[in-house]
């Protein structure tokens, strides 16, 4: 950490600022500038409350050096992470594939979704049950009973189960139906609902924030991690700006950016930051491009009578001809495509 | 809602929209332009999933005319909405003053703010008991402790309680203790927690997401009505922008559109907007200007010994500057300030 | 400037950096911490392409301290800049009230309006005669004709002119009719444009750049500086945000920010921000109660013909109700209101 | 045009709104639903200012059906554009490349870039010799003599010249010496340049400004187009956001937006959007997996001396191995890539 001083500061104020660093044990180096003095603060800042140094007379301004998150950091892993549910490699060289219909609606739904993923190479079964949506009046998911569907479906493939969980107390319940528990953006700093997930141990994929930098997401991932709960994938579905063409703004410079700063696996969703079907293809071909280590992406069997965000589900055909384009591509970026893909 | 029809959309597509329609027991009027053709739809839209009109191959846009809240829009009240909380009147032409620490840190530090905030006119006491921070190894709040020493301060100077709540399961609890709960910017879309404030029926303040729309965090509030709890007041505190000066963009004009678009009590909280404390007047007096119902301002006795947000907490004295110029700012918006101040 | 060193730099790494600082006759001051090495420097930067330390091996990242202008700081002229504009005052205890149709369209349209704004202590009158649309296909004004009918009106009332110019070629023409320059947000980065009338010596508004930070802006404004004119009025016309229920987003605390770090005087432009009339008013005291030194408002003798942005111009009695209101509040925040006004 | 009328409006409102149409010569549908009469509007709307319908007591909102522009929509020309400079086609099945120096510092410089690139399939040489620059104390780039540099190099190794005009004044110089002139972000609606780039009929690379939506900037290249010159690209070089990792957030869902909305070819700035040389790949990648038409990227034969954005310039290695993977992926896309390539 620096501490900017303020020109014409007197030295009563310049040792102000050191006497409150010496009494949280920290060590000041001051230096003497043309324009500015500056003091480098050396030791333990966990000691230190955001702010406390801001409001001292001679303080112009503080200039933090280091990040605030320290397991989800590459330097604690710099080899990078990879983990196994149950039989399928998240963060290896394959890319992991993940589908399945935005809402689960009925089990005839999930299942003709699911029985034409398999020979796609898909191995995570995607499926909304809790659905946390704008409006109070809109479809909310069939809850316990979508998660039972994506069990039973997901079994008789062979395929893991990934769904969203907006709710502590929902974990006990779900762990006995999900393989990975996905946080979604509404809840990225629902720290109460990250630390239980912490604690329950499950897999997890954690989606950004709407509003989100990659520093506060890295943290949010922090909140799991510091529960002793290694198994996270960072979840890139866009970002909120000033342009209205998509729904959200895919965020691709964020899997070069996360590559660099931390071990956990990064995974793209060009669905919900699209939000039109015609467009997921070319963004999902530019997150493998970029270096993506997989994709989640929602595939209905009838879009147009689809229960929610109708527009930017794929049919399972159009999923398919994504699907052979991303394993010619992965050959490109040097990774491999998951062999049940039968194409 | 109106369907904009793709240029060059032949007879059987048109059709095929116009059978979705009335499908769902919805009129389709067809006007044929120079340079589009458009179809009115009239009925109860809420039959239809959003998305499933614009995935048919005819349609090029669809144009939602209505919003999707009803009892928190200004129809549904007109002429405005004030409520009581024990004796404290929100939303009538007297402002609400707000005041207190970011975090309780003690019985000491609660009381040496509030003894000197009544007379300033302040009614409700402030003070975070669970705090979300961006960091798992930030301070946390003394979470059930804080809550009582809230409470038994408060009942010293007779004001109210509102404290942050940020799950569901701490709602029972924590009834016994505040009068008011705060939903913060970070769970104001975490819609379990909004479903279970407005089961509660305990009044609470709703502060806007970082990047919640006007019209998402109208519907964040349609989420607690819809429970049948209509003693809200809406919060503006700053939205994220690429502006970095101040912690967040005070969205003044959220004031006045709020007027116009709803009929429930607007707050101001300029302190987590400006982040720092010497921008926390103007804005104070600013947000008065602009209309709001009141403000909630963080006051701490010895700022430089804050455990969290030390710099954009104010001193009591500096609060008792701001208040008496917000008091001479209400008489020329015609607005009544508390009788209890002692200025 | 602070160099972070890269977690386990070498030695010849460290010396590579200092070595460059050294070749451009800085001084490097090393401080090595618990978790990173940093290095301090002294002297003058200028001398250093922005990112010629960040390419090199050792480097992590570079923090600046210092911004990059110096004429427009704050520090440059504590006191504070006020300037005389013929016999008005800009930037002095009186605020300064500005007027005037979105575009010149008549003689008649402007002298509507300026009759009637005399008497609400306006003393410059604005109109546009050049107007940049982001249509081609929309009226573009009346260029000189417009400046022409602007000067013959402003004179039969005693008022100055304040008219936006957008290519350095019209700098000389305009400056026979007009008395300061109007720089417009879609310029605010036309270093040519912003030198030229640097070169030109003509007082000018800066208007701020829909996307551009604070920083930038005031470097916007030393581009005029450093050609010697000093005369310059910054102007906060609100931002561009997710938030659409406004034409733009009013950064009110941009107001107190560069009142911390500029000399230079604040104008506030609620009618473009707003976008709609009925917003005006209520972001008019808004800016006053921050500390605006002075407001530039749209009014139009008819608005409902208005040939462009008639949503946001006010009527002349709607602009007199406002002012009668900002005068009020003008003596809330110790500032005396034009003497001309009557009321 | 839909008018969306109060809820509440009498008779005569609407009658003044059918009054207001029908006096601009324009048909008003009414239709009436069970909670808004809503009013189509067909004909010439061009007769009409905007914002002279909002002001009418009747009226709620207006929503646009129709984009501003016509000669740069893809309907407008449904099969696409493609165009010859010199013996380069742009818009065609094979890629562009674009690469070259931030700034042109020396001929040197340019020929230590040029002179490799052209084994790697550049066909295009860049190079700054005007540099808009944040602070007027930068570099401000070589200028005319830049120019002089850029061409002579050009000419030795058979490339096209582009390179950024910032006034209008230049353009008749400028073009003795360059093959396409680049408009930059600070410029995208400077509107006197937009114009006479048009008049000058000269090819023109049109970026992005830094907010700017897409139907802004298809505004900005209907400037252009509307005087005549249609041999125009469009660059995207990302938007401002909130995030911080990279300088610019690249938009990457622009390419396949505009590949429905436009009909112009579409060309990716890797290396403003990034600012850090090690996302430049990744985001190359990325950029022609989504279906860029080519790529103009910096390079430089020793970054870390470079008088400008020295963090995000390549090295020729560097690129050549970018440019070998581009080769690689060009060929899953469908694309061609450059036949002088040499690997």
């Amino acid at each position: 950490m620096i501490i900017v001083v303020k020109p014409g500061a007197n030295e009563a104020q310049v040792n102000e600022i050191i006497d409150v660093l010496e009494k949280n044990e920290l060590q000041a180096h001051v230096s003497d500038g043309a324009e500015r003095k500056i003091i480098g603060v050396i030791g333990d800042k966990s000691r230190l409350t955001p702010g406390s140094l801001e409001v001292l007379a001679g303080v112009e301004k503080i200039v933090p050096i280091m990040e605030s998150y320290k397991l989800a950091s590459r330097q604690f892993r710099p080899e990078g992470t990879s983990f196994n549910v149950k039989d399928v490699t998240i963060g290896g060289n394959e890319l992991v594939m993940m589908a399945g219909p935005c809402a689960v609606e009925s089990e005839e739904q999930v299942e003709a979704v699911a029985s034409k993923m398999v020979a796609c190479g898909v191995k995570v079964l995607r499926g909304g049950a809790y659905k946390p949506r704008t409006s109070p009046y809109a479809f909310q998911g069939l809850e316990k009973e979508g998660l039972k569907i994506l069990r039973r479906v997901a079994d008789r493939y062979g395929l893991l189960v990934i769904s969203e969980i907006t709710s502590e107390n929902d974990i006990e319940y779900a762990s006995n139906y999900l393989d990975i528990i996905q946080i979604g953006a509404r809840n990225a700093q629902n720290f109460r609902l990250l630390s239980a997930v912490g604690k329950s141990g499950i897999p997890c994929m954690l989606k950004r924030g709407i509003a989100e930098t990659i520093d506060e997401w890295l943290g949010s991932a922090e909140y799991i991690m510091s529960e002793g709960n290694y198994h996270i994938m960072m979840c890139e579905r866009g970002i909120r700006t000033f342009e209205t063409a998509t729904r959200s703004t895919l965020d691709i410079s964020a899997v070069p950016v996360l590559k660099g700063k931390t071990h956990l696996p990064i995974i793209v969703d060009p669905s919900h930051a699209a939000g039109k079907a015609q467009y997921v293809e070319p963004l999902a071909l530019a997150a493998i491009a970029a270096g993506a280590d997989g994709l989640i992406i929602e595939v209905h069997p009838d879009p147009k009578h689809a229960r929610s965000d109708a527009a930017q589900q794929l049919t399972p055909d159009a999923y398919r001809e994504l699907a052979e384009r991303v394993k010619d591509m992965a050959a490109i970026v040097k990774r491999s495509y998951p062999k049940t893909a039968q194409f």
